[in-house]
């Protein structure tokens, strides 16, 4: 992306931040009662678009306005928090949730009140701020953690810096937590596929043994649950070179719940699927009829417990485990009691996920939608 | 380190795994009961060496041996575990603890006990081959999550890749678990010295605002407590190439604790001090007289609950915080009844770390040993 774009969208998303003080003060020219209407974001205001296959924010809004007792307080931490966001748009600077709520907390002058007194305060203004403004908190400069990793055929620019991902060793590139084109710009991407691994353990067998290089994918984890970074890295390798993306999680609730957040988005962060999800991802496992399948002893299954057992059945409500392939997938697990990690096809061999498990997987294109 | 010295490193260790075998072997035709020597791995066998700064084990003992109805099952177990680790060796591949378990786990011939119930059962007894075989974890090629992530002038080769850390952007190179010269080279450092920061927090806002650059340092971040990796990497570019060590956490009792493991290695693994503390280590902060000397508003602070007064008392009487300067820096935390986090120097500024906190710290020598 050229310089300039770059430059004028951040000029853009700074002029929004401005428009919410802009709207104050204009409001208070006119003697009117200041105020902004905010996307509502609770799961009455979320649906499931089939059609798309994401989960997304319904069009209902609220107003909150300085004068009225009960918002006036939230107003002005509002505006406070835009203030920081537009501070970080003009210096260019990237920042975290915690270093915001610190930013924006004062004691209000004569007086001991604070303007924030947790983070907790902050952390939902920052998501109002990014629904109702319309941009991804990427957009909006923050940062979370960063915590995932890549190797394989694919050329990033970081700060002017060419990273070549075939050249970074087992170890490879830290994926920032902020990888949106005015940071991050992929200048090649000669890759079959995105292999999108849960665990760090497994990423390592796989960048140990070079499987990139033999499959020629893209190597991905966010050693758990994939932070941000991760998620829209996937999602601009699958949107801007077609990539078919795979996930790889443990055969449990939570490897389920890693792979649908992925694919459809989240309840909680609704609105940022638009941006977040890949309708298009694939569960390629490890699936409750793979231990069978690969001659797993079923004493490497880890009984459920009752969290699971909650868990699996409330997925099995979810409308986008509806399909019939993902019912017998999810009761199969609850039939035979047992869940399993993939460390657990170390009981084999200790490259059997390298050289049998995966490359059968994508063989018989056993994957689930 | 030339591949030749790789390979005699790997085979000295895999001979020491087989040995355990073959003295088992051995003693059964002597008709002898085969018995393992281990060091003890307990709180009784620990001592801190005040002339080396470091933690270490003393020198006792016990026996392990097979006709023994107390210890039969333990015993077999140890020579399981060891022959994967030769298996490890010989395939020249690394694994985690969990895959190790999951590797040696079966169910005993005609009987329905497993030779392993849980991990918990197989853990122990790597840290029992260690000691024994005085072989770090990560040369008995087990390795650890890979969280840690590096920056600045500094030159690797993993697998044939030559890493150059300059030119890795704002994400930098992901460190791996395994740092061993087996594994990673160490072919260029210009740095002056290594700051290993806490929290991928600070660190990506010193990577952001190349920090490294400026003040010719190597950046250094565990995302936490540093996993063993990031240890063992500031620890070889510490001896090899004579690198001075600082070390930025929070300003809390367990910021105190990362430091001193970093320091003089930890209690419960006293046994690998030798080859991951760093005793001249410096805590550059964050110290419990900055938010006085930066001016940092009390209502940044967080209030000490009691598990952190417990626990800064507990540090009050480690034999390695008994200067008077450790004493003074421990009680100021309590006196305040405050802690800090790192990120409430945002209240300042978002660059206050790097333009104002550490230029000054540096300028001043203002650190702890």
């Amino acid at each position: 992306m050229a310089r300039k774009n770059i430059k004028s969208h951040s000029d853009v998303v700074e002029k929004k931040l401005v428009g919410v003080a802009d709207s104050v003060i204009t409001a208070a020219q006119r003697n009117q009662d200041p105020t902004l209407s905010i996307p509502v974001r609770s799961l009455a205001n979320v649906n499931f678009n089939e059609k798309r296959g994401i989960i997304e924010m319904g069009r209902r809004k609220q107003a909150r306005s300085f004068f009225n007792v009960g918002m006036a307080k939230k107003f002005m931490q509002t505006v406070l928090v835009a203030d920081a966001l537009a501070e970080l748009q003009r210096a260019n600077l990237t920042t975290s949730l915690r270093e915001i709520y610190y930013r924006t907390k004062h004691t209000i002058k004569n007086s001991h009140e604070n303007t924030f007194d947790g983070q907790n305060e902050s952390d939902p203004l920052i998501e109002d701020l990014e629904v109702t403004l319309e941009a991804l908190r990427e957009e909006l400069h923050v940062r979370a953690e960063n915590s995932g990793t890549v190797v394989g055929p694919l050329v990033l620019v970081d700060d002017g810096d060419r990273v070549d991902c075939t050249r970074l060793g087992k170890g490879g590139y830290s994926v920032p937590s902020i990888v949106e084109p005015e940071y991050i710009q992929i200048s090649k991407c000669t890759a079959d596929f995105v292999l999108l691994v849960e665990k760090g353990t497994q990423w390592n067998r796989l960048s140990e043994d070079k499987f990139w290089r033999r499959y020629n994918c893209i190597l991905l984890t966010g050693n758990g649950q994939p932070p941000r970074g991760v998620r829209r890295l996937a999602r601009r390798l699958h949107q801007e070179y077609k990539l078919p993306v795979y996930v790889l999680v443990d055969n449990d609730p939570w490897g389920y719940y890693i792979y649908s957040v992925i694919k459809q988005g989240s309840i909680n962060l609704a609105f940022e699927s638009e941006r977040m999800a890949i309708p298009k991802a694939k569960f390629i496992g490890f699936s409750s009829s793979d231990p069978d399948r690969y001659g797993l002893p079923r004493n490497v299954g880890i009984k459920l417990n009752d969290k699971d057992i909650n868990r699996a059945r409330e997925l099995l409500k979810y409308k986008w485990f509806q399909k019939k392939e993902w019912q017998n997938e999810i009761k199969g697990m609850l039939s035979t009691g047992l869940k399993y990690e993939l460390d657990a096809l170390a009981n084999k061999d200790f490259q059997y996920l390298t050289k049998t498990y995966l490359p059968r997987k994508l063989k018989e294109n056993d994957w689930l939608d």
